[in-house]
């Protein structure tokens, strides 16, 4: 059955951005802190095309976090440069081959033909919302394969707040950032989260939430 | 050797109080879903001279952070109600025998005498800062036994960010409060974390780090 997931590496404080996110710093101020892990590990440099790298605890979260998504969901902002301006030959942050291998929903509101990359990545844009992109990405994954909402914290609490969200696997990095972009702000509500499976490393706590239902 | 530590219960979006702390609301709104977990344990209950509660991986915790404390520290809005009033005749609300069971060195601007209470908890007021608080627990404490920073959130930054604490141990529950008070706001700095224990339960996600050392 498909599972509606989302994983994303927040640091202690919260942040799972630094601020004065954009060209300059698409990750913001900092923010590269909260993926120094991911970078090091094995499994994250095969899944893009790399060698070397090392085994680990944190690596086999990398494996299990890409296992079985046939299908990804992500925001405008995390796919394009800005806030404001939209570029019709913008291609996305990954290159010719980005790393997600399957089809990939982009919410907009800026209809837009879609792109067909490399390696098994396409980019649909989708105009008419979450629910949309959502029946859309389940139709392409297909019943035996999951969903990923990829980012950013937007849209990541949009599906959360809509009681949308069954699974939410936070990584958990040892630094505080200070400011920038907050996953948990007011608007992902107050659903209830019960932590099923916690990994521990000396580089990262990782903490996969179920989540049971959303209040009010 | 005497440790400088310090563990409280924090939700998933980082509050360790609710809004509108006060009297009426000691834990400020929703406060209380931070410590429900704790009040169902063995541990707890007997540390508060209670029989019951649950046998756990909770209750291990619980034993654990209470373990070898020779001498507590807390911030005056930790003792008393209110951010304004100082009420001579304000005992703690904790009844006339706390839990502490050992020295408490309360952080205050108002200078008063020492109150003792039942069970072995002193209340010792102190004026002249959190390095003389801690020379003064140290002192209380003993070459062999350790300090612990109670709270609140405030009095647990300003350690952290002085290069003090030396462990700091988070309760990390699956709630959101949304509004409240934060733990780690940039007051905090920017302090090396390692996180070295992680006790997982379908509760709490309990997660205790080293402070490393502090940047700048």
């Amino acid at each position: 059955m498909t599972e509606i997931k989302s994983n994303i590496s927040i640091s202690l404080d919260g942040f799972v951005a630094g601020a004065n996110q954009g060209t300059e710093h698409p990750l913001g101020e900092g923010g590269e802190r909260l993926h120094e892990w991911v970078i090091r590990t094995a499994g994250w440099r095969a899944h893009h095309g790399m060698t070397g790298g090392e085994e680990s605890a944190d690596s086999e979260v990398t494996d299990e976090v890409t296992q079985n998504v046939g299908a990804h969901i992500m925001g405008r902002n995390m796919f394009s440069p800005g806030r404001g301006a939209w570029d019709e030959t913008w291609r996305g942050w990954w290159g010719e081959e980005p790393p997600f291998h399957a089809p990939v929903f982009v919410l907009t509101h800026h209809p837009r033909e879609p792109l067909t990359m490399a390696g098994g990545t396409t980019f649909t844009f989708v105009t008419d919302g979450i629910h949309a992109a959502l029946d859309a990405a389940r139709a392409a994954a297909g019943p035996d394969r999951d969903v990923a909402i990829a980012g950013g914290a937007q849209t990541i609490r949009q599906y959360l707040a809509a009681g949308l969200l069954d699974e939410l696997y936070l990584h958990i990095v040892p630094v505080l950032l200070g400011r920038g972009e907050r996953l948990l702000t007011e608007e992902a509500g107050d659903p209830v989260l019960e932590p099923v499976k916690v990994v521990a490393s000396p580089s990262v706590t990782h903490v996969k939430y179920r989540v049971r239902r959303v209040h009010g």
